[in-house]
Order: structure tokens, then sequence, then C-alpha cells
């Protein structure tokens, strides 16, 4: 399709978008300009060279940990290297959880080790480890459904299933199995709780992330066992036999230290206080080295904020990289974010979390008024393979540090949904490497964030406040 | 197909194939059965009950380990539970290698674990393990023609890369990396050698599997890393900085025990004196399951003899059902089944010993009068997506210790190759478990494997002496 052709189809539909009314509308060379940054970004080196050099000399970077400090300070060099300007570091008080040695193995019927993984948040197991049977649930609504006393003094495990989609709502689903299976393992009196990995691969590697306790209800260690020792439990335990668990976890809980974002901008100029907001996050789980969850994410919105600094034309509104702290275990980061720019307004906040597949969709979250605005920004994107949707086109969810923000500032907010069909197999765990990123899918990711950034921080409307 | 145009189409290829002279053909009573068995196959339930079993309650069995003896003892009571006679276990004594903790890190130019396994036979590591800075090469080929100092004194890596091909051809290229990098290394030499995991996958597992001295040459240490480690290893490589690593290792080899030989028969009738030999190994290695390696062969090799014992008819010649007793280091089951029966006529020795995927083709090892036979078999699996090749149909290799006996003994062979795409991606790791095997698949296999032992049994004609 033609820029012309595109702009006309564009007005089109936001004409129809709105019907009787004239709809707002990107002006020629706005478009024009969005164009030239999608085509930039399809060929961006930057994005893949971030990820590439911050996985390989850095690697993991768990949240309030040295390495998140040292990746902050190798963030805010590289953001300046990269044209942005006002690059800093913004830290924050936070209580980290340290991973300490853990194993696992069934005893009976059959002794053999388990591949696990402690939960994030976890308590430590008493040295030596506890060894209990074991009640098995097939999932986290048959636990919460059981009167019984079934689980006193046992190990609870939860063979939660996640199912493969495209958008992560299988993984929406069952996530509660490993964020409250200890609130409700500990309320029926088990000693500890077990769970399938919350991930969709067939893969002897345990799956890592958060999990909380509750006030006035016992804390018991958490952790994940990889989906091949699921089944092979789940197989025994159809037996009839009774089936017995031992387990060591070692971990540390409330560390006093600091996580920090790492901020640049390109400047805006005549509405250079209002923020048009892309960010990644900077932190990642201990298991891998934080690859696609988040350095892709990173990558992408520095790579995008580099090329709308290199294309030449000065944005109306300030394009701001964020690069958060702590995501994966408290948002601590998006947090502080929020309480010192509270008073700033804010066009549109949105973050690149899903891995690093292409993106194939975009929603947004803004006034009703902004939709039009925001489909032909879509629209834009559609010769990258990314579709408006019919229908929850502005209930979109821009990212987990975004949305909290959007939520709780009443910002706007844009997605740009990722493909995460295959995101699941490897998220929070050993396999959040390098080698899971196509560098094309990268630029398209870039393409698309640098367009949508750009035409945001052009809009001729306030994109808030946002329609819950 | 029709099962008499199969029957016409089949003589017309025979023919052909022998030109003018009339082809030795089975009897249609003999095809009949055939198709019955195909049929029986497909809707079998053994197979998949005999692996799930063998994996969920044994679990790993290593050459040599009480864990393969304790599958010996299962897998006879089972295979006489399947209904076929003469149901034995045969020892023999070997000396095995046994896996301690083992660990490796990059020291320099960054510090990070890596994930590791010690190659088969490996001699242990000096106590503290050895740090050095590494030599590293692109594939074995380049350290072969290495005639400089740059591997003395250091710890030789070599990053040989496996290509994904149906047939293994890939992997036959690439393992003599593992097999022997350890004397290249060591005749230059090298304290150690590190080799990217011969496999085809990008997940963070370390490769095991037998690696080989020479009298002569100082024994060193040898272990795989997982792909993403050595993509790692290879970036920074490229960096033209000095790479530093650390390991330990721990093993013992040569320690006396003994492996055994499971064999089961469906006696014949008039030519029961000779054997068609349908078999899979029982030993695997330790790190998974062994259930694509080689659970389901032996699943498969089970199933299929069982379906000839249930459907009635007795064969001519016995169908002999082994489970190989150390297949993956050193065949000392199939060397001492050799060695006790060489005087025995052996119509047919095969293996199913490359995975659980669907079988795509036949080809045989026997003597040129006895092709249109073969052939014939596998036009009666064409319905099952089975070809008969245009070239090399008399060079099959029928599965490892197949192969061995066959070259050893001039015994004459028959090879159902299985798509094995994704075969290297779990062989020898920690994912060969029970969930990488369809049903399905293993159903197509029990039924080609079942007419192909009947019908050998019936032929008109002896298969050898093979054709080399």
């Amino acid at each position: 399709m033609k820029r012309r052709d595109l702009i006309g189809a564009a007005a089109l539909m936001a004409c129809g978008a709105v019907r009787a009314q004239a709809a707002p509308a990107f002006s020629a060379e706005d478009l024009q300009h969005a164009e030239a940054l999608r085509a930039a970004g399809l060929a961006d080196k930057h994005a893949w060279a971030f990820v590439q050099e911050l996985c390989n000399t850095i690697g993991p970077r768990p949240a309030g940990s040295d390495n998140e400090k040292k990746a902050a300070t190798w963030a805010v060099a590289r953001l300046a290297q990269l044209g942005l300007s006002n690059a800093r570091i913004e830290p924050t008080p936070m209580k980290a959880w340290l991973r300490g040695a853990a194993s696992a193995k069934l005893v009976a019927p059959v002794a053999e080790p388990l591949v696990m993984a402690a939960l994030g948040n976890s308590i430590a197991a008493p040295p030596g480890g506890i060894e209990a049977d074991v009640a098995w649930y097939p999932d986290f609504a048959a636990l919460k459904a059981d009167t019984s006393e079934r689980a006193k003094g046992r190990i609870v495990f939860i063979d939660q299933k996640t199912e493969r989609t495209r958008d992560g709502a299988g993984y929406g689903a069952a996530v509660v199995a490993r964020s409250q299976g200890a609130i409700e393992a500990a309320r029926r009196g088990a000693l500890a709780v077990g769970i399938r990995s919350i991930g969709t691969d067939i893969e002897r590697i345990a799956h890592t992330g958060a999990m909380r306790y509750e006030l006035g209800l016992p804390r018991i260690p958490a952790f994940a066992v990889s989906a091949p020792d699921a089944n092979r439990i789940a197989a025994l335990n159809a037996t009839g036999r009774t089936l017995r668990l031992q387990f060591t976890l070692d971990a540390q809980s409330d560390v006093e230290t600091t996580t920090q974002n790492v901020i640049a901008e390109v400047p805006g100029t005549d509405l250079a206080d209002e923020i048009v907001l892309i960010s990644g996050h900077l932190d990642s789980w201990d298991l891998g080295r934080g690859a696609i969850d988040d350095g892709a994410g990173c990558a992408i919105a520095s790579a995008a904020g580099a090329a709308i600094a290199a294309a030449g034309r000065k944005p109306r509104r300030t394009v701001r990289v964020v690069l958060w702290g702590n995501e994966e275990n408290g948002f601590h980061g998006a947090l502080s974010y929020g309480d010192r720019y509270k008073a700033v307004v804010h066009q549109m906040v949105s973050e690149s979390d899903f891995g690093a597949g292409r993106i194939w969709q975009m929603r947004g979250r803004v006034q009703p008024a902004a939709v039009p605005l925001v489909q032909q920004m879509a629209q834009l994107l559609a010769p990258l393979g990314v579709a408006w949707p019919e229908q929850g086109y502005n209930e979109g969810g821009p990212g987990p540090d975004a949305a909290m923000l959007m939520r709780r500032h009443k910002w706007p907010g844009i997605a740009l949904n990722q493909d995460g069909t295959a995101y699941f197999d490897v998220h929070h765990t050993v396999h959040d490497t390098l080698d899971r990123i196509e560098p094309a899918a990268l630029q398209q990711n870039v393409a698309c964030w640098a367009a949508t950034a750009w035409l945001a921080a052009q809009a001729p409307l306030p994109f808030g406040p946002p329609v819950f």
C-alpha cells in the first residue's frame, strides 16, 4: 500500500469510527515522518547490539542486585551514546529476595531427583529441608475448593497447567497457582507448596516467579518443578500410591538494597513538559540471562528512542525512554517513578515486556475523542502485520509497569501486543537467553515503537484521561 | 490402495528391479496377515504402557547400574505377560563409567556459571578442578588442522555445530568432536576439552554421550556445555578478549559390574532355528529418563513381538525381541549376544533406536536376490507413510547394536528409519522424558515393525548374506 492510499484509508476509517463528526487526525508531515521512522526501525541495528551486550557482558539482573546496578550504569552510558538526552539513573530503596541452594526429590513410590526452582519471595525451609507425604491437586481451584483436612501436615502439590495462547491469557489464568498457592496451602495447614511450573513447555526446567504470603497465615516454602516432573508426579499419583517428597530450600528475604530506573529523553518542543513514555524493565529473574524478559524490551524502547533522536525532526512532546528497576518482584522502580512524576502530564505510558516476538496488534487506553488518532497510528503499522481489533481497541494493557502507572495515575496507555505464543516456554527460566531472539523481529518492534511514540508526541489532542 | 492392487503394484515393482527373472514374492496369505498386524499395530496400547511404566517407575538406566538391572527384571516379566516365550535375561560383565559432580564457569572476561555435563568415559579432573585460558576452535576440523602451540596448557573449546536433518546425517558429521575431541586436544598438549553440545536445540541443557581416548596420549577431562553457553563463549571470543574457564569434574571409570540383554521370542515353526531379530536398548544415559533413547525402541520392539504372538498364526522363523544392555557406552550386550549366537542363522537383525518419531523410510541390507522381498515389505507400509528410496535401498543401517552385529557376523539387516528431525534436540539430555513421545507415533512404529518382522519370518528366501 502506498503512503497516499494509507493516509486516505486511515482517514476514512477514522471518519467511520466517530460517525458524523470531523475526526482528529495527524498531519501529513507527521505521518510521513512516522513512515520514515518505521523504515528506519526495520533497518535498526541498535536493539540487537543492545540486548547482545547486556546479556553477554552482564547477564542476569535480579532486582536489587549488583548486576542490576551494573546494568543501569552500562545502560545510562549506552542511551547517551545513542543520542538521547538527560540520561540519568534514579535510585529507590527496596527489599530484595535472594535465592540460595535448593533441591527436591521424590522419596516414594520411587526415588528420583526433581528439577525445581524456589519461587521468588519464598521463605527458606528449615535446615535439612522438609520431607512429607504429598496432597496432590489437579489445579488451584481444586485446592481452594478443598474443605477437608487432606492438606494438613503435607506438602501440597498443585498441578495447574498453563494453556498456550498468543496473548498470554493462558498464563493469566494459571499464574494464581504460583502467586497464591502458598496462601491457600497454608490456610489448610500444609507444610509447603510445590507447583507445576507456570509455563507452556515440556522441558525439564523449572519456571520461577513471584509468590506472596497473606498476613495472619503461616509462611510456608514454595517451589515449582518442571513440567515433565509434574507429569511424572501426576502419573504416579494416578496409581493411587502414596507420594512422598523431600526438598531443601535456602533463601533470604527483606535484604535492604536499592534498585533504580534508567531514564533518557528526546526533548520535546512546544509541549516539552508532556511525556510520551516508552519502556522496558532492566531487572530480570536470576535463572536465565534476562534476554526476552526483558533485555529485549529495554533494547526495543532504547532503539526506538534513538531512531526518533536520529531522524532530525524534534517531537512536540518529550519522548522518554525508561528502563525500570525491579518489575519482577514488586514494581519498586515504577512506583517510585509515579511518586516522583505524578504531577507531570503523560500523553502515553507504555512498555515492551512480552518477549521478543513480532507485534501483531495495537490497542489503546485513551479518552474517547483520541481513539481515531490511535486507530490512525495502528493503520500506519498495518504493513508490518499489526491489527487494530474490532472490539476492545480501547481496553489495551500497556505492559506491567506501565499498566500499574496507568491505573494509579490515570495516565493514558498504548499497547503494542507481541506474539507470545512461545513466550511462556522460556519465561523465568534458565532458557531466557539471547538464542531466543530473532534480530528481524526486534527490528519490527523498533519500527512499531518509533512510529508510535513519534505520533503520540505529535498528536493534536491529549490522549488522556483514559477510560476504564 | 486395496490389498489386491498393492500386491499387484509390489509385484510389478519387484519385476522391474530384477528385470526378466521371476521375482520372489510373499504369499497372499502372508501379506494378508501382515496387513492384519499393521492394523493391530495402529491400535496398539502396549508400547505406550511399556515406556510409560519403564520411565515412570524406573527412570534412567545407565549401563551397568542397578537401575538397568531393575529394568531388565521388570522387562523380562513384562515380555512374558505380553505373550512372548522363552523370556530370559542374559548377563555379561562390563566396566562401567559413573558420573560424579561437575561444574564449569567462565572466569574471564565475565564470570558466569555454564550449564555443562561431563562426557561419558571422561576421567575426573584433579580435586579443585582446572582453570586455564581457552583455545577456541570453530569446529573439530579446525582443531585437527592446527599445527601451532596454541592449545598447549590451555582448555580447548570446540564449537562444532550440529545440523538438523531428518536422517541424523548432521549428527553423524558432528559427533566426532565429542568422540575424538579429547584425543586431538591431548595430542596438542591441552589440559582439557570442552565442546558445544552435540545437539540441535537452543536450550540451556548439555548433551552427554560417549567419548574415547587414544593409547599413548594423555587422558584429559572432557565435557560439553549447552548451545546458549557455547554461543556466549563464541560471542565473547569474537571480541578478542582472553577467555578463561574453570571446571570441576568427578567421575569413576572401569567400575566392574554387569549388564544384560533381555530376550523373548515368538517361536517359529518349520524354520524355528532361524532368527528374525527386532530390538531396542534398555540402557540409557543418566541425565534424562531414557524415554526416546531408548525406552521407545524397547516398547516398540516388545509391542511388535506381542502383536505377532497375539495374532494367532505362528511364524515360520522365530521372531526374537532383544532389549540390549549397554548400547550407549560400549555395546557390551550386543557383543556378548554375537559371541553367544554367532552360529545361529539370522534372517534379519534390526533395531529401533532413533527416538519415537514416525517411520518414513525402509531400507534393507540383504542379498541381491532378496531385495524384491524387502521392497514388497516396504510397499505394504506405504499407506503408513513409509517410502522405499530410489537409491541406496540396499544400504540400510539397522540401528547401532544391530548394525554392529550385521557387519561383524554378516547377518542381513532391515532398517525402518524414523523421522529424527527433533531427535537431537533431546538426545542424551535431561529432556529425554515421556513428554517427548506421541502415543500415535508409537503405534505407527509398532504397525511397521510387526508387519516387517512377520514378513521377514515368512520370506521364501534367506535374506543373507548381505552386500556391503
